[in-house]
């Protein structure tokens, strides 16, 4: 599984740069790198483009001894792994992605999925699961778009489980908050963690990780191109700004995939916080204008819809 | 002590926000809140200034009970408080302020004096301790700023105990790190945290707090009245603003003050955040040139040196 899950994101990674590059126009920069520790993995990043004013697509594939703040961040709900221990060992491998447009008018989107193995508490030789999601971030909402990226999600997802979309969906609307501000990041999409043969067995899961993955260029690609040339204001710009500064919130205050990796020894920090904007603003007390598009998103994040 | 400590950070807070807005030009905005849960505070804030990008001079008196995961962010070493209780009644009041200039030359600088009290763990009615501290953080370091700013600091220690600078200078070092980058978040000052009865009565202590607090003016005004209208470069600016995306990293993934804070129920969440500068960069792989001025800032922050 390790070598398989391996070698279908660094297909996806390809296919999806590739992708990205004919919507842009400029390349991505790679950078493979290998960790000390145990392991590597190829950044693929795009900054100041036409159309993205950052975009990452990384892959890594690492390995070794956790110390005991990871292990903390590694999982959900901590089953069959022992917290009380001092060092783990572990597997990892997953794909991840932050793609920052330059147009307010075109949303951020995230992506990751991810596949771990550990010793077990009880010794024996691995647990396994999958986690990961996608999500949308607008500065300004239009309904078709977030109609659109849940729908495509939600149609890979029934493919596999009818129950996966709505269970996965509240969680990425429970996981993706920024509780300090009683408002969601985005208008969600899809989070899962800890599945495991608890759930299915491993093959099943994998090919639902392999959908979802699938599902990501069918999901944002038509949202880009609509959005990518719209005409925009220096206010808009700077409202995008102030969603920018709440999404470096959440990344850094809240994300545990970001403290994990922070608390991964030997960590590519570059990498990790590839996640985060070109740039991004702190305005105090903004407050949007009564009625306005602006209002109206943060309303949506205070109270996450259904969107399918 | 409560009432004595809360009329000297109001006198401060005046004093502080009269000589910036004399400095600035232009006038703080002023705002008096309450808690839900009990007291309140008074944050001046003055954005898009002449001088500053953005200042906050806030006080905050609060008091209540405090929730396990704010507990045990209140305090460095726990000493005195049973943190394995569900809840905790706390008072606390102080004075945060946090200067972020607009000339890249001029260095951001942050001070913090507060007073807690709780209940013992042992059941006795409560403990007591003073915490804080100042550090500057420069994007283009001058060696004499650095030098005044310390030589000022250690002066008002001195008056009290010899011991405390130095105690307190490697505190700060060592806290404001942001270690995930193998540097400091800036050229540091003083730092201290819990100091009670262990150390010396509580007069003594609250005596040595305001010579700490007084200390600032003195401190920061010749630096800024030198380095507010200096010429820079676009390139500089940039420079200060991808400095300002680490100034953000410490503060939300590190800074125990700000994790306390948006862990404590009922929190003004504005004047918690109004320690983030209005803009930040984040640049993938940025690379200072070797020998410029920027490759000397990270050398100093990736070694702490002594000024005095």
């Amino acid at each position: 599984m390790r070598l398989r899950m391996e070698e279908f994101i660094r297909e996806q990674q390809k296919e999806i740069v590739r992708e990205l590059e004919n919507i842009d126009g400029k390349k991505f920069r790679v950078d493979t790198w290998t960790r000390d520790s145990g392991g590597g993995g190829t950044s693929c990043v795009l900054q100041d483009g036409n159309v993205f004013e950052k975009a990452g697509v990384n892959i890594s594939v690492v390995y070794g001894t956790l110390p005991k703040p990871a292990i903390e961040k590694m999982r959900a709900d901590h089953a069959n792994i022992d917290t009380n221990v001092d060092s783990l060992e572990f597997f990892a491998t997953g794909l991840s992605m932050v793609l920052h447009p330059i147009n307010p008018m075109a949303p951020t989107v995230h992506l990751n999925y991810r596949y771990f193995e550990t010793e077990k508490a009880d010794g024996s030789p691995t647990a396994w699961w999958f986690g990961g999601g996608t999500d949308l971030t607008p500065s300004y909402l239009f309904d078709e778009d977030a109609i659109h990226f849940h729908k495509t999600i939600k149609d890979a997802c029934d493919k596999h489980d009818k129950s996966y979309y709505p269970r996965f969906k509240k969680w990425c609307d429970n996981y993706f908050s920024n509780k300090h501000r009683g408002e969601t990041r985005g208008i969600g999409g899809i989070f899962f963690d800890d599945l495991d043969e608890s759930e299915k067995d491993q093959e099943n899961i994998f090919e639902f990780a392999q959908s979802c993955l699938k599902a990501f260029l069918p999901s944002y690609l038509p949202i880009i191109l609509k959005r990518k040339d719209m005409p925009y204001s220096e206010k808009e710009r700077e409202w995008q700004q102030i969603r920018r500064g709440r999404y470096v919130e959440f990344n850094l205050v809240h994300d545990r995939g970001t403290a994990f990796g922070l608390n991964t020894p030997s960590a590519r920090v570059e990498s990790i916080l590839m996640s985060l904007p070109l740039t991004a603003r702190w305005v105090y007390m903004h407050e949007p204008e009564k009625g306005s598009r602006e209002q109206r998103l943060v309303d949506v994040l205070r109270e996450p819809r259904e969107w399918v």
